[in-house]
């Protein structure tokens, strides 16, 4: 997605070869008009897919999924990594190892949200070592739901998150792929 | 807003006197489409109020506060709850106390994303005791930005929060007041 990568290469900084900021546009200050965009890409690259319902994991994925959902016209369902006292009943949960904040959380799924019926596109901001997202899908699944996709906002295919999803047989969509980084620069 | 009121009255559930369970439609699985609604309701109520900025409070926030900043054609602020070990530089912090998971917690925001000329409208899922509210409005006050007013989806009106925002002289705004709850019973 051309505007995507544009945006990255003009407000993104490669802080180093793993480690990409994107913090002034995708998750603390969130420019809405640019997550519409790549809503309305993955409703394009997914309508195929026969999706019945997006899910994403909090919480900087909300953003980019609600537009997906909204130009796909579908139910979101986000996968809450703390658990409100007041969400205690019928949940089920997976433990998620987090590389950014060098630290597990309980991933929590209301199982009443996602029917076995389901067919659900799973969108997340990043996409690196493939944690969240195998964790998502694990919940999901359990929850009796098929995953009719993973899209990425961004993804570095350098980690190996990527190819473990497609080896896993899961169909994966990033809009912008970033093939390599180092201080300063970033390649797709 | 009758839409919101309706909703609340279909699917939510008052589980007692204090507690009101709307997470089918608002902060487990989302509506994005009466979240749009909400959006453009809010940027309806503050039109004359502005804004050039909205901000919200990480998580069940983000996705009525997006639809917010994009009707009103305007960036997003995630006020965090948690710092990514990459967001380290430049930022402020507030401790605020959440009632639902009877916890502190450590508000964040990178100054930079907020300037001193801004006029912040600050977007929350509840209004309730006004913790996070006001936790919100030190930081982005202390950032240097004036608050435009405080936008609720649901507020209970019961509960300290509205009063006490409207008696230190912020403008705040509710979908949806509650006035009184009891188990099975909401009141408008």
């Amino acid at each position: 997605m051309e505007l995507l990568k544009q945006r990255i290469l003009k407000d993104g900084r490669a802080l180093s070869e793993q480690v990409l900021l994107v913090d002034s546009f995708l998750n603390h200050q969130v420019d809405v008009k640019l997550m519409q965009a790549c809503g309305e890409e993955f409703a394009r690259r997914f309508a195929d897919a026969g999706v019945t319902r997006i899910a994403t994991i909090e919480s900087s994925g909300i953003a980019p999924a609600a537009m997906t959902a909204l130009a796909m016209d579908l139910p979101l369902v986000i996968l809450k990594k703390s658990v409100s006292s007041i969400l205690k009943d019928g949940i089920i949960q997976r433990e998620v190892f987090s590389f950014t904040k060098n630290a597990p959380y309980l991933l929590t799924l209301k199982t009443h949200f996602v029917t076995p019926g389901d067919n659900v596109l799973l969108i997340d901001d990043f996409l690196a070592n493939g944690e969240a997202a195998f964790g998502g899908i694990a919940l999901l699944e359990k929850a009796g739901a098929k995953i009719a996709g993973v899209g990425a906002v961004i993804a570095k295919t350098f980690q190996p998150g990527m190819d473990k999803l497609r080896a896993a047989g899961y169909r994966v969509e990033a809009l912008a792929p970033v093939k390599a980084m180092s201080e300063g620069k970033i390649e797709f």
